[in-house]
């Protein structure tokens, strides 16, 4: 059967529309403009988007709020729960350990490592930070599918290597580097400044009174 | 005259071309095809992302690398520094004040603010971090246009209304909740789970054994 590709911003959009959803009203309907709306995209990008993944809502009606939730939810693959294992315990790592909206995603770090004699055996939430020799056996051991590598950049690509050897099915990489994994494991480089050329490109624009 | 309106996501997407650009020779072209398979986008995303901002390249011999990293570096506004303040020292705030990336595109942590007693005071980077209430003056004497919160979430409406008061054109919002600015200043709440969600999705699907 012929499968479209699906873009990854497309992805990145039910995302938004997740969280714009999260509060609306289960009860209710909504229309795909409104919801367009309310996350910044247009119509029939909301739509297109959709379409991806079959059928959704009555046309001339709009969607019904909890359908589109859990349809959503599940294609995202958040209507359950994740481990999560957090490589680097420095001042990203400790933030990330503590941000709250993983944990309301479903996404549970069950293991926190660092290679600082200092840091292993401190405690970061309610998580004791492990030396990193005891990545591999961990990460079997509690079921871990996802890291997110908040290591130094020099020690980042190391770090993504020992991972996919443990077995991790999937990294984000905070390290300002990009970094490379085995064909069968998902990585996504994360590149924070990337939101403030969101914002340098509207005063830019805005300086030069156009849209060029 | 009439102009189409530009979609945020293309902006992502130039910030995607320009890092991938960035290891690339200048001396040399790029066909649209080579550039969008080294992004992850498709050859017809990238043609019309570029179209958002006029003519570029020539038909059938692609882009010179140079002239093209310089035009989109002016779009985003990455041609010239931008002074940025960052409000909230606490685990974030001192992981993004040390983040190597940002000063790379030029945006230039100028100002450091927390109302901590025991912060204040205290350097992060070598930034000085200052009370709270010294915000609206700084923000003038230094010149600073971008702001970053990593304040913590019940105070991030108020600072960012505080922000917008002192003249911030632009503020990037970490903390997870939604805030809201007057028109005239361009906000973006980052949500970090969205990257996580990417990577859910890959997993969600491979266990299903296809697109949906």
């Amino acid at each position: 059967m012929y499968r479209r590709k699906i873009p990854e911003m497309a992805i990145t959009r039910l995302s938004i529309y997740s969280r714009i959803l999260a509060d609306i009203d289960d009860g209710r309907t909504i229309s795909s403009k409104e919801l367009a709306e309310l996350s910044g995209h247009s119509d029939s990008q909301l739509r297109r988007d959709l379409a991806y993944f079959g059928q959704f809502g009555m046309p001339g009606k709009g969607y019904q709020v909890k359908e589109l939730k859990r349809r959503i939810h599940g294609i995202l693959g958040i209507d359950r729960a994740w481990n999560v294992a957090l490589v680097g315990a420095g001042n990203l790592g400790s933030a990330l350990a503590r941000y709250k909206g993983f944990e309301e995603q479903g996404f549970k770090i069950k293991a926190i490592f660092d290679n600082n004699i200092r840091k292993i055996g401190r405690t970061l939430g309610n998580i004791t930070i492990q030396d990193a020799e005891e990545l591999g056996e961990t990460i079997k051991k509690r079921n871990i599918e996802i890291a997110v590598i908040t290591a130094p950049t020099e020690a980042a690509q190391e770090v993504a290597s020992r991972l996919a050897e443990a077995g991790v099915k999937a990294i984000l990489n905070f390290a300002p580097i990009r970094i490379f994994a085995p064909a069968e494991v998902k990585l996504v480089n994360v590149d924070l400044a990337i939101e403030l050329e969101n914002l340098s490109y509207f005063l830019a624009k805005a300086r030069k009174g156009n849209d060029q």
